[in-house]
């Protein structure tokens, strides 16, 4: 990964900042002859911003992609054509008004001081490049990396944990997740949660959460040893989706309190004579090499920052204050991120697929 | 990072196989005309392999490394030249009569299954590629990537959980851990943990562990945006570490309880002017880009599947089996990792301080 | 490079085809605090396309770039941010109609039978992704490379060879290149090649030519060993560009015929001290590093296929017929390589430049 | 490419100086169960040092190639893991002895200089890192493309010009090219030759040649726009090579004299109805993509800057000197890059086969 790019045979380039005319990216490799028009990317990007709910930040945007590029109707329909795919959503609702005070003091917990000591200059408005806005774009290539890995590999994400409130593993529930406006794992949760989160949203306040990725599908054999490990590779997008603090595979962190009779998944055959495992600590990954079984994975998001209560911080001056979030705020962002997740994965695993068909064929 | 190659401007290359005549690796980008012997790798080769340890695998290997190019005596003593840097350490305790069983059944938890799937051919003598034996070169490029990042920066490591037993987060010393073997972040926990330890090894069993990482004295803003963050290049150098199943950056997973307010770390400035932060939940990165407080992560470790007990599985031929490692093993494989999770640390650092310079100078 | 890519820490991904709705570029990597806005890239563009002359193709763009990310104004006029440079250049001229019949048959000399055979379809509307109206974002990219390289370093190309009529080696006048229509080295052959070239263009025929390169005031140092090689990137990016045949370095294919007494240049010392070469025929590079002299190319261009005269070839239904090149047409396509030779030789020097400072700091 | 490294899917990374312990390199990506053991490889190597020849440099060194790692013999011969293979090749006729003077003083038309300048500190012994005998590694690495691109693909180059002496491209034969000490294309010029660089070598200067290359059996479709084209792929690999000036495709530097008739090449179909040209001035590749026909290319290599003559040039102190070259030298260092350029050849084709694999499939 390059400061802006992801990916190696699928290749994701964005640009962009929360306020400027727009964002987009550029989407290098992908194979020729996929039907590809705006209604295929759209709903996803719909989905990442379920219109009334009082969760999710207030920012109206339509978010329309436009494809700019690497497609061609040659008399079937719109085809990817081998070449570049230029995506473009142009920036609507971009209220430089609101961002006066945040010009010149740095939000605690944002990435407004590291800007300005890196670069020594800064966007503000809206955060800038470090906008999660930016990943709308993620989840416009995620809907191109879908089509190449074609419909027998689902990639499913759902939010598992909210504050101290978890789902049982054993309760997961990946389809629950279109159906209410959390992106819950669980339809049991979603009023319980609702509550909770009006509580945290009324108080001005924030809170985490976990997001838990479930792929099916991935054949045995993607990813390679050694630093393109499907898992180092998967840790890397996830852990670049902002907010995100930690990521597990499989057992994760639990694995430290397994012995190694309980972590290992024991291999018996199927009726017809194919591999299976009895368990899957592993996440579906070994070796960094998929194996054939659903890939798992969590991810960690912290709080936004971006809350009412004043908060110490210093000027671009060097001065002391105090600041206050004004404006927007989503009470939970990670409920954002689930969008996102997935198609980080996607784009992970088209690369990974590609990756090992250029050295192993087939 | 590419197969086997990791880092940009500051890359390594590894390669070599657990059995095979030797392991080595290219470290390519050092700046040159800093000394470098045989004698400032080989102190933290000799870390990794405590020898009288009753905790480590009884394998016996000097783990001599060898310079082979890339550095010059010019009259004041060898220093490198700017290019390739290649090290060698010859295998010399290769028992390949101890894997008979092996080469024809899948070892449960281990990467047999999925190389031979993926690659159709597999160095079963050992683990061969996937054997943790590759991590002796990770710790000697971390000791090349520790002499470019010079002293002021230190990164050090240690277990802070085996199983169920957990050092408490205030009670952390890192200055402990090259005193005990078990590299554990805490002197009081030496005791019962090698007890713990004890009953474990002697049942032929294994256990998970966490092992903690900090490093101080890196400046702000090393890293970048937004595939280059820092926190995700660091999580992916940790996750391709054998055994590793988790990663978190700073509060990691117990970002998701938190609350915006306990979250973010407020800052303040410090008698002589300079920002300051009043905690850390962030690890130390913000944005992708260091924050110039202390850089915190913790990577989780599986327990090893090489234990005594038979485990269930499957023969190349496609037949059921049953399969019981024996020869060496390690009761706490994460023991081993923690040198190699301070060489990651050290390899992803000096990278991002060599493309920081690259595009800001200075 | 990959794809659609090119640069390592200054790194341009461009896409876009010839008649769809725009073509753009991302530039990633650039420094920050540098001033910026489209006037500093529109000039370059603009000589791109010199109005009036009668030797280029009479395709109509105003080629107005706009900059849609990775500048701010943070009060004393737009600056870039350090994060990516989005461009962006609408297609207005677009006349598809024009191309029904290229639909169907390969153009002999062009790549449409190769994009048809690779991908399976292809954007035949003016040669779709592999017309040259790319190489107008090389040019962008180009301009934002020079702000970086700064004022010192010149680079400069001219037309040196036509078909037979060639300049001679010390007849070279770069500052002629800007005054002629035919960006030609040297004043005197504007007229006489302007006679050819009218010939050519009536005749509906056309004809190759040679660009020469001259960068001046870059410092000894940059490029590094084996691969990065100055002279091997700077072959890669001139062989990139439409059309481009060969490409030497220095005393080039004339080396073929030197002794080892006159190709070596000699070096003295300045009076004040400094080491001065006698000659150039390294042109400027040796063991690919440059040495502080004038870097000196040529690069040779093919005539454009694109002619009146019918020529035998074949339609992708596999019938044989003649394709007569009807429209617009260039009778010296090197005419308007001119810029863009320059353009690659500052988007390669930019990134050599930030890469040894990464390495070597300074 | 980076440094030391060339190639994306198929991947070579060489390290090593002239008279260090050794020289190696890694290649990383080759597919698995590939028959490979040392003899697949020697044979080349052998080839790059024509014994008895009074025409290459006197240098004895047996350049016995060792693998390291990466192949595996699971009953039926060694093959290919998957994994990287390391190659490693001593040095064993290394006199430091001869270097005291250069050392001091650079040598003209060497790397000398440029070393100093960019790193502060260079292995003058036999030129380190800038000498020719690291070629040894991309032979070893070519015959390992070799075998992945299979025997339907031949590769082949041979000395075309020395000085003056120039072989008609009518009269080129490839055939002859290992039966003369030369590497000539031609049986005809081999006594002429010989008598030519025998006064070369007996008044101890050196003259430059050119080697041409002419690959068959590469199918249409290899290689991708824009900037991983095949031909500037080509071009800057074989510019990487020592003393290498010059690269040109098909026609060339030639095309500028050509008209757009005489050069695009005219297609028809087969008897059986496959397109085929009727001439082969694109050297095989259009718009960076491989055509089906030969891909034919030439590079230009200066002569040798060790001769017997004294040159003038500067010591590292700053005085002013003059220096002749003493020791071995070549008379025409081009002939040793006869199996140099094809196996550079051979890698870029490897390299572009697999990732047209990964992208496209098939």
């Amino acid at each position: 990964m390059s400061h802006n790019s992801f990916g190696h045979l699928f290749r994701v380039t964005t640009w962009g900042e929360s306020h400027g005319p727009a964002i987009g990216c550029v989407i290098d490799g992908c194979p020729s002859r996929i039907p590809l028009t705006e209604a295929d990317i759209q709903p996803w990007l719909d989905q990442r911003k379920p219109g009334g709910s009082r969760f999710v930040t207030q920012r109206r945007e339509s978010d329309t992609v436009r494809i700019l590029s690497g497609t061609f109707d040659d008399g079937d329909g719109p085809v990817t054509t081998g070449t570049p795919i230029s995506l473009m959503i142009d920036n609507e609702d971009a209220r430089s008004k609101d961002y006066g005070e945040i010009a010149r003091a740095y939000r605690p917990g944002h990435a407004d001081y590291v800007y300005q000591a890196k670069y020594g200059v800064r966007d503000h408005r809206g955060g800038g490049r470090s906008s999660a806005r930016e990943t709308a774009l993620r989840v416009a290539a995620g809907a191109v990396a879908r089509l190449i890995l074609g419909s027998d590999i689902a990639i499913r994400a759902g939010v598992v944990q909210i504050g101290p409130h978890r789902i049982p593993d054993d309760a997961l529930d990946f389809d629950a997740v279109q159906d209410n406006p959390l992106f819950a794992a669980s339809t049991e949760v979603v009023q319980p949660w609702s509550d909770y989160l009006d509580g945290i949203r009324k108080a001005g306040s924030s809170i985490g959460a976990v997001v838990a990725l479930e792929v099916t599908g991935v054949p045995v054999g993607w990813g390679a040893p050694l630093y393109a490990k499907l898992d180092a590779e998967l840790a890397a997008a996830l852990m670049s989706i902002n907010a995100a603090k930690g990521v597990e595979i499989g057992a994760g962190f639990a694995s430290a309190e397994l012995s190694g009779e309980d972590n290992a998944d024991e291999m018996r055959l199927s009726p017809d004579g194919l591999p299976v495992f009895m368990s899957n600590k592993a996440g579906g990954i070994l070796g960094g090499i998929s194996t054939g079984q659903p890939i798992t994975a969590r991810v960690a998001f912290k709080p936004t920052s971006s809350i009412l209560t004043p908060r110490r911080t210093i000027t671009r001056d060097g001065t002391e204050t105090e600041l206050r979030t004004k404006g927007r705020h989503d009470p939970c962002v990670a409920l954002r991120a689930v969008p996102v997740v997935e198609a980080m994965a996607a784009c992970v695993l088209a690369d990974a697929m590609m990756r090992h068909r250029g050295q192993m064929g087939g």
